[in-house]
């Protein structure tokens, strides 16, 4: 039997995953390495984070959305180098030779070069991130409750959200949810519905990808819900229980990120052009200059459409993405031309919190409830495995109408950085006047 | 208003919350203090180490079970202290003054006075216990597939679990399952079928605390899943990749921990009498000599039935140790005399895998499928929270119609401790022979 050519893809995120459930139709040998053994549903990762859905709910292992196929391998394991001249992908016990590669190592959290921010406002990229949020933010409470019952008048706790983007705003939306109705009557001494949540958004609005009246109207949602929104805000420093605005300061119990995006170094070993986010600077075809072999995917990659706007950093690009480039690579085995990749917007959605949410198809501008109902049938139908979709559609109405979240859980460490102890800042009076 | 007394509970398991959820209906006030915030539903935890299911899914937060009740407040914290002199229990940043105390604690792991084993053998009691199993067990296929892609021969994974009590019986039947079926066609170099799964007890049989035809019964079940039972084996010694019998040295790739339990140690807290596991020896009314006000229940109470037996540290004792508790302290308030417990055996089951297991109730003796079907039904209807009963129903419907292991999420760290290189230890003969 003559050999088969082999496709090595780096990431089981949406672009890697989608190349390789087409691939594995085509006469070719495909390797699929991730750092992790579960493709992770990432625009529902803020549900975890905030206890609303369980980690297994929103991920499923690689190997088992990709069984059944004999000619599909899936590896654990973490690509320490590229090498495009040779063909080679370097994992920590063995190489693995391609003839062709698709890299679709996604984005990770970028903090302006302040990665000392980082522990005291950690972002929301994996499963493990979302974990860590949701023992912060439900600890921070516990803790609060139990400094009242010793007997300390505690001022309000405080949650800041840095960045007002599609994930900023479902966390600040959702944790004003979570203060105002979930915990409402749970706590003896504190009351959770004093809780105050800061969006911090350095641009002049927020979810500035979309329409003007779309992001008015989301502020306008995020206020109903109780979120105070400060856009034009400049965070200059971020340390343990506080965040700095210039010469203002925020006590805070909880700091997220939500700010910035950083490509993925292995953007950076392709030898290939990148721009200033470290994406890859593609051909229309999606492959890099030189090396028609190697495709970059998804968030690494950099790509103008036809008006000369820049891709979204979203799922349908990279999906959209890992099906062209299995169809070029098809074209290839039948001696074909290659296709130019063509991005079709279907629209955009976020959501908010409860019920609340903006969504654009072409020029139909919707909000609230509507918009929320279509975001949320919408995900539920693309989450991947048919088992997950009906427990999340449970979870879902049935937290949906008994304002419960179900995986509340605090596990590992039951210490806060930097929680306060009473004479510290939250006790001051810019804090207690809310 | 007069002064209602205080009940402080130390311990949100089946006996301080049951304890709990009967006090709250009486004229007193109750402060529940946990270490975590959620209460575990241990019986089941064996099926998240096992990604069954999902941590929230046996876990519900303790304030939102005890939701409603203006008398009760529930604290998350670590109890250094018990002063029961002056009537008072220390948290990190308070005391908390009681008329009456329920010591309800538990049972962590014992591994006879060899601690250093612990890193290389985890023991299942708290959901993270349960996370670091599962991450161990998913991750050892995972990285014996990667070996075998990097083209190094491997014998099968060697999974030993030590201990053939309920706990250890559930784990290596689950593992067995999970080889043979769950897996069996996900890989396509390892062949986890060929896995080995070895149960080890010191004593002459599994579930001692059966009577010896359930035994002999269970270990028939066991061996038909393809787990290889050894008993009257002792094991020396515990470390990175491997386990002693005598001269004997067993690989392993993952090494479970089931064998001893140790009563907490605010046992010895108490001034009262203490058996050799550290478990409280209490009066017939579970209250310590001296101190009538302080009763200790659940897997931290040593007490004798009519017969002379120990009661068994199981959940029922816990529950109706709770319930018995609340009532006397209601006599106490309506100054009545108080009753002594009396155990009431309403049989117990232990299940073995997927439709395997055994059950007595009195003289009744049953065996499989059947032992396996009221053991699934009596925990779904035991565990706590309305939301949990339906998906976890649901999950296990599909997981038993399907194969599917919904929740095999390996989170953190990706290295196994003494994960062996192709030269060590399961490369030896006696390994390959299998």
């Amino acid at each position: 039997m003559k050999h088969k050519p082999r496709v090595v893809i780096i990431g089981g995120g949406f672009g890697g995953l989608t190349a390789a459930r087409k691939l594995v139709k085509l006469p070719v040998q495909v390797t699929l390495i991730d750092r992790k053994n579960h493709h992770t549903f990432q625009p529902l990762l803020y549900q975890v984070a905030t206890a609303g859905l369980s980690p297994g709910e929103i991920a499923a292992p690689i190997r088992w959305i990709l069984r059944g196929h004999d000619n599909v391998e899936v590896l654990l394991g973490e690509v320490s180098m590229i090498d495009v001249e040779h063909k080679l992908v370097k994992l920590p016990d063995h190489d693995i030779a391609y003839d062709y590669l698709i890299v679709a190592a996604g984005a990770g959290h970028s903090y302006f070069g302040h990665d000392e921010w980082e522990p005291y406002a950690p972002g929301l990229k994996t499963i493990e991130d979302a974990i860590e949020i949701r023992r912060r933010v439900f600890l921070a409470f516990e803790l609060a409750e139990r400094e009242a019952a010793a007997g300390d008048k505690l001022s309000p706790l405080h949650f800041i959200v840095i960045g007002g983007g599609p994930t900023g705003v479902e966390l600040a939306g959702t944790l004003a949810e979570i203060a105002r109705k979930v915990l409402a009557d749970e706590f003896r001494t504190i009351d959770p519905q004093r809780t105050r949540i800061l969006l911090l958004e350095g641009g002049p609005r927020v979810l500035p990808a979309y329409p003007e009246d779309l992001s008015a109207s989301a502020e306008e949602q995020l206020k109903k819900l109780g979120v105070e929104v400060h856009t034009s805000t400049l965070v200059t420093k971020v340390e343990a229980g506080a965040v700095d605005i210039g010469e203002t300061r925020l006590p805070a119990a909880v700091v997220l990120w939500a700010a910035g995006v950083a490509a993925s170094p292995l953007g950076k070993k392709l030898g290939a052009p990148t721009d200033r986010a470290g994406r890859v600077l593609v051909n229309p075809d999606l492959s890099i200059p030189g090396h028609p072999e190697v495709f970059v995917i998804g968030d690494l990659a950099a790509l103008k459409d036809e008006t000369g706007k820049w891709l979204p950093g979203v799922a349908p690009t990279a999906i959209q993405q890992g099906k062209a480039t299995a169809r070029n690579i098809a074209r290839d085995l039948e001696k074909q031309p290659r296709r130019n990749f063509r991005y079709l917007d279907k629209g955009s959605l976020a959501t908010i919190g409860r019920a609340a949410g903006i969504a654009q198809f072409g020029k139909v501008h919707i909000s609230g409830f509507i918009a929320w109902l279509s975001w949320l049938f919408i995900h539920i139908f693309f989450l991947i495995g048919f088992r997950n979709r009906v427990i999340v559609f449970i979870q879902w109405a049935w937290s949906y109408f008994s304002y419960e979240r179900g995986a509340r859980l605090i596990t590992g460490d039951t210490e806060l950085p930097g929680w306060h102890k009473p004479e510290e800042p939250a006790k001051e009076p810019s804090a207690r006047s809310a």
